[in-house]
């Protein structure tokens, strides 16, 4: 079997760590070749370069005519997409990709599966939205949303009078700002057949939109919540016909769950599903679109991530018999994910303990 | 950090994959060139064809000026290490190797650290080991002795005399039959501060010296039986001063146990490591030989793993959500060790019946 990924990151180097050990071979399409880094990547598969317009049959040949097209990122060129699957199954399909890309279609999905999610507004005249939704409101581009990136937080009238002439009504989405308590997000799978496994709610820790470290099982989680998590999970991949893993971040206010963002891949907030006894969240992203069972989810113990942001080399010193390293071999940048480290403990104070202890250690450059 | 494996078969293969995560990069040197099917490690770094009399600077300038060279068998030219290890770490060491390698020298660091081993002779006439030894007695090459291979059971006298002007007697090694209950193997790794950790011992299934399963931990093992197994692990790679995992074959012969075989590597026996919630022998092999401190060992829950011998493609059919799959890419051939299947449950008859079910239902053709 030959799978082809479409991006060249993180994602796209453990996703194939995790299927190489299955026989499956890997290729990888750059198709943002003016400042992609491919270093992830090296080694592990052919990459092929794709530009607007470039012939996809060609494409399709270069990677070896993969039997499955996945994505690592939802930020692709939706007729790459739509070209590849006239020769190959995409997983996950082309709509789901189009519909989590796009931040307006996003919403517009959950408010049709009423699922709860910020209330929102599109196309209206800038001036007007502190009558429709309140303050503080926040400014998102329809687009490019990962990491936090790409919106702004209008806190008063004057913000939004001076916003506004900047804003053109229909290229944006405007949200109410959600005063959560916490972070969490579900991640889970949904195979070919249509079963469903879900990882337990990770409760994460962002700062000014990256995430900086997860913790699984989340702490203070209500049957209730993880009964909705799951459902809004189980609703939207069964709606989209989606097959893959699939993330949701969610706000915690009040112990309801408000969805903030879905990822239609696998997550940043997932990569501790790496240690812990289950199957990863790669593994199972891989056994999903190849058409095989999926693995088991429930985790062992706790067990938490650390991103390794901006530090410059693999910190091989902080490893500990209960952790372990992940090391993209990135070009170091200030900020950059260069890296996790995964920790595993038998409670959730020793795991906190430890990634704090951790965290105090390595050269973080933000 | 750049690590060269002497060896292009599975378990170079599965070490590659486990180090590849910490952002080590990895080369190989098949230095059996003329029967060796290097697909196990294709994709994963340069491989280097080596022989005898090739020049040992070059070689480690085409490895890509490795920081240590270690190895995957036991059947390794002793001048290529000796000769490497003038550029490079080599772990284990030349002398670890060249014990092991050789069943007679084996025997000998047995003997001198008081581990238990069926008696054994060497260099006396064939004629008179029915003597010294007693019937049933084997006869064993000196080297290339895995899998059960060049070794022959002598059961009487005639067995002797037919056998005897074949075997000149500077070219075995004969020793007592064991007639044991069961076998089972301690895996372990010491790093290079002398750190060691063991993992539980584990129950194999052999069929002709082929080992067919493994179960762990292994079922009315006495701690005392533990403590002699890690006794033994921790005499010789003490007194080895070796550096990485090894792996101890063992015979249980009424709660006693008696050294089978040495092997100066990851072991067959030990790839269910991979599941269980514990670092992977593999991974561990990494730690130690790279500077790292050793993961944890202990593993959660029963974990088995089943070889798939001669079985022509990837049974991606008999993988469950608690089961995961390690395909080689070798080409098959009957009897040939051309994948495995790790299983875990959360006790040992649930396990039993499903390595049970998967072996049933999977073409292993020996």
């Amino acid at each position: 079997m030959h799978i082809a990924i479409i991006g060249c990151g993180q994602l796209a180097r453990m996703i194939a760590l995790a299927g190489m050990p299955l026989g499956i071979n890997f290729s990888f399409v750059n198709d943002n070749a003016s400042d992609s880094d491919t270093a992830c990547v090296d080694g592990l598969g052919s990459v092929v370069i794709w530009q607007t317009g470039d012939n996809i049959g060609q494409l399709y040949q270069s990677l070896g005519r993969p039997d499955v097209v996945s994505v690592e990122k939802e930020q692709v060129e939706l007729s790459l997409l739509r070209g590849l699957a006239l020769y190959c199954t995409t997983h996950p399909n082309v709509d789901s990709v189009a519909k989590c890309k796009s931040r307006i279609k996003q919403k517009q999905l959950l408010r049709e599966l009423n699922i709860p999610c910020a209330d929102f507004s599109h196309g209206q005249a800038v001036s007007s939205l502190g009558e429709r939704l309140g303050f503080p409101l926040v400014i998102k581009s329809l687009e490019e949303g990962y990491d936090g990136k790409n919106q702004w937080v209008i806190r008063n009238r004057d913000d939004l009078v001076n916003a506004s002439p900047k804003i053109a009504p229909d290229s944006y989405l405007a949200e109410q700002f959600v005063h959560f308590e916490r972070e969490v997000s579900i991640i889970g799978a949904r195979d070919v057949r249509g079963n469903i496994r879900c990882y337990p709610l990770t409760e994460n820790q962002h700062d000014k939109g990256i995430l900086l470290a997860s913790m699984a099982p989340a702490q203070k989680v209500s049957p209730a919540m993880t009964n909705a998590a799951e459902d809004y999970f189980s609703r939207l991949v069964k709606h989209l016909d989606y097959v893959g893993v699939l993330a949701i971040e969610l706000f915690v206010i009040n112990g309801e769950l408000l969805v903030n963002e879905l990822a239609p891949r696998v997550h940043n907030s997932g990569h501790w599903t790496q240690l812990g006894g289950q199957t990863c969240q790669f593994e199972n992203h891989i056994r999903a679109i190849a058409g095989l069972p999926l693995g088991n989810t429930e985790v062992q113990g706790n067990v938490g991530m650390l991103n390794l942001l901006g530090t410059n080399n693999p910190p091989m010193n902080s490893l500990t018999a209960s952790s372990s390293l992940h090391w993209y071999n990135k070009q170091p940048k200030p900020n950059r994910k260069l890296g996790h480290i995964n920790f595993s403990a038998s409670n959730h104070a020793t795991l906190q303990q430890q990634m704090a202890s951790a965290a105090a250690s390595i050269d973080i450059n933000r």
